[in-house]
């Protein structure tokens, strides 16, 4: 895997730098680009990694999936009673579907989404950031993760919109909790500041069918594969088709310029690199996840 | 004048009680729909009524044409360069045209563009609702008219869709103010209770060149029939065109079933009638102006 | 009248030559766009003009009115039950609202329309491009106006998307003809060249409530004011409330650089100036139109 | 895989019947419901079947993916140009999205992407329609497979908002061929009556790598793969993500109620019962594809 891994960032080399760094908040905008991680856990555990694997960098939308998870553990059909599980062909934080389909997101992982599962989870946990904190501290086994304070503030001061959105869910009683309480949990779980090797950790679960570490289940291997599946249709904002077409995995993206993939029952994949394409996919990353599949053989297609 | 309003009374009279009272609140849903009236205002301040012409009902819409009036009185060109002046097409709480056009109501009369009217207006004189109601007050001579707290409480606990919209056009940069408090303002300045004489009064203005109740003016007489024309374009919701239609002068109506249209230097003509029509017109109200035109041939066109 | 139009002219001057000549085809790219005539007709058929108004040019659009009157003349309620009368908030060949609301057409002046009311046209009378030419030529006194086949070809050869809403209303059940047939009859109506004098003469009779030059009626008073009012609402593209806000009278254009705008009662008014605005108006024609009324005080409003 | 097979029949047994078919052109209105048949092909090209196997029924949109593979084989990237991979969010013969993104259609299974396609094909072939039967039998080794006529002919008879499509690609430049011409040909390639057994082995390359069933190559392994992520992303309409929740494979629907299912490596599925869920897929096949991968645990996630 070490081999592997090498070769491909030796591959994804000329792709560094290339894009452009999210910059809707300075504490975002101020990232170096020319980073590049990645790292490889498989089921027994053991990970690999490259380049800027132990530096930590910001999760954004990729903590989605892990609140999606937390929420499905506590009340699956009551979440899909309240979200959909199908592409959006919109932007990730558009009112427009909402408005047409009366309130009910189309998926997890638009902004409307999260916040309905936040909000769901939050009903079942009181916080639904700290939760999300704590299972990626329990699997990756480092508890130094945290909040990035500096990007909980820019955030918040950037709100407006998923304020809109919290309101308007709201307004179809798709809400529950307060809508700015939400917002503010919203944000703090995207703020978590976290390694390529943490996340890949962290979302091993999903690669070995909902077993944690430690043995037990946090999902059965049939929501699991169901979540996978979610992620593969859903997961990389308006370019999920080009990515299942590229790297051929389940994935979640965020704007900080990670990404989760899985590899159902051979590894959990995690990879950063700062500079987006225009569709808010990490320009390195997908080239890097593209390179992997290719060398290993291992898309799920 | 009384001449004509019986006729109009009569030919009304099986179209009251007709339509749907507006029940998204409870505190409209409670009206009795067997009520109508109407008050034509002449421009020397003489005014005629018939039926229920001097019972007071909640305003609603109708207010976004007194917060244009003064915003516009107070800085025209600032207020254009917030809102557009075109028929939007759209539901009047409707988020899909603001996404669309990136913030930028489509006219003053939606829900989205009466909230940036309403800010502007707060910019100028502090409390929006309140400068309605003092100018109310002042044209109609009636200093008892006053907001319906039931009404105000009412729309307060249903107001997640217009936070919502607050947030959005903040979000755009397009909202200057606090998005609470600027709805707040909107809630009361729709809570207006008002009766068909003293609305009539309150817009003779429009039919005076923009002239008030003392031989001042509000606004020049170009600004007064540019305002006329909005009116006639948007003032309707969804119906404009069909408005126009049918009854050729330019309207503003409010789901508490009034409607204010104005017959340029003629007269200004206020009717009231709780059922709503499928668009949120008071059908007796289109009746009754629809009749008030063909008997005096005061159309527009 | 002859020194309001000079004045007219004088205070257009700068905006001659302004604006975008329409290019999507070539029969009218090639048109010089410093040309400005403007016609005035009054209720007696006195004609005066300025500038280019005897020029002819490319009706376009304009032509819709002439269809709808001739449609309305043979069987009103069939027209409206297949066509709506809202302003549209859509470009004027999208298929956007088409879809959204059914195969209905939001009004008879985007293209959907104005194919649908063809089609009612050449219903009852065959050919109705030929009946709007002959229309023409009967009002204005003008046996010499006819069609550019110049333009009929040019556009003949850029007609895909008019075929697509053609199918499309087809689909819906909307159109009864031929769609090719519907198309081509559109097209040779739109292609009619003509002068501003001759177009104010033709289009008197909305000015003199339905009354032709021979003092017959092909509208009663009630249906020439509908039209009116519906040209107000919808006869200008998407600038609708622009034009009602600056002109203040109901007109149609067409992207010849045409506009007749109907006084009603006092006259009607054609305009030509081949420059045209981001939204499909004349520069020069809406100028000429504003300070028209501005000088006479002749807007509805 | 008998035994496999006749579990999956006892399971599904409940859901024949259930669901509604197609009806928007007769010939498929008069189609028996209480139908049901699955067939399974192994890569070696032994085919084992259940129910109404052997029993022909209309390919419908199915056949979208063979003119896909068979444009694809013929020049990748000319066709990548013309339509994208994403899934689309609105109906499958939606005009909106169309609009939109300036003709270029979301993906190759929508209406308009399967036009784009099949023009690009015929450019190559002459005859699509031919193309795709050629291949069929070819791969099937069943020379009798062939058009329904009466299917065609309804088909022909209900084909205006194909024709609309058509021409409005037409408009975008992005359909190059006559759209009458090429609106047949598509109705003729989605009119093929072909069984489970027929279609299970004409789609065995999905599965094989492109592999065809003499040996050869019509496409490269990657081209294989990345077919197989268009399906799970797009081939089920506008429940792509449901069918990757529930099934987990790659997956290729039509109205007439069939499903090709394919299992990289293993197998390809063929399932068809005549009533659809409101979204336009087999409720029947639907079940039977779930039940499947729950049997043999051959989802890819």
């Amino acid at each position: 895997m070490n081999q592997v891994l090498a070769e491909v960032a030796d591959e994804v080399a000329e792709h560094i730098g290339r894009g452009k760094v999210a910059d809707y908040i300075p504490a975002l905008a101020s990232v170096d680009p020319h980073q590049f991680g990645m790292a490889v856990a498989l089921p027994d555990g053991t990970c690999y990694g490259v380049g800027d694997w132990l530096a930590p960098f910001s999760m954004q939308s990729i903590s989605k999936l892990f609140t999606l998870s937390l929420a499905l553990a506590s009340d699956d059909s009551a979440v899909w009673a309240r979200v959909g599980r199908e592409p959006s062909g919109s932007a990730f934080n558009s009112l427009v579907q909402l408005e047409y389909e009366n309130g009910l997101p189309r998926n997890p992982f638009i902004n409307a989404g999260a916040l309905v599962v936040t909000d769901h989870l939050a009903g079942h946990v009181g916080d639904a950031a700290d939760a999300v904190l704590r299972f990626l501290r329990t699997e990756s086994g480092n508890d130094a993760i945290t909040y990035d304070e500096a990007v909980v503030e820019s955030e918040a001061a950037h709100s407006q919109r998923n304020l809109a959105l919290a309101h308007f869910l709201s307004s179809y009683g798709n809400l529950h909790g307060d809508p700015h309480s939400i917002v503010d949990q919203y944000i703090r779980h995207c703020a978590v500041a976290i390694s390529c090797r943490d996340l890949a950790l962290a979302g091993l679960f999903l690669a070995r069918q909902g077993t944690l570490r430690d043995g037990s289940r946090v999902l059965s291997g049939r929501q699991a594969k169901r979540i996978n599946a979610v992620m593969l249709t859903c997961g990389t904002y308006d370019a999920a088709g080009e990515f299942a077409y590229r790297v051929g995995l389940p994935g979640k993206s965020g704007v900080g310029g990670g990404i989760l993939a899985i590899c159902p029952g051979r590894c959990s994949i995690a990879v950063w690199g700062p500079g987006l394409d225009e569709r808010g996919n990490s320009v390195a990353g997908v080239a890097a996840l593209d390179q992997f599949t290719t060398t290993t053989g291992w898309s799920v297609f």
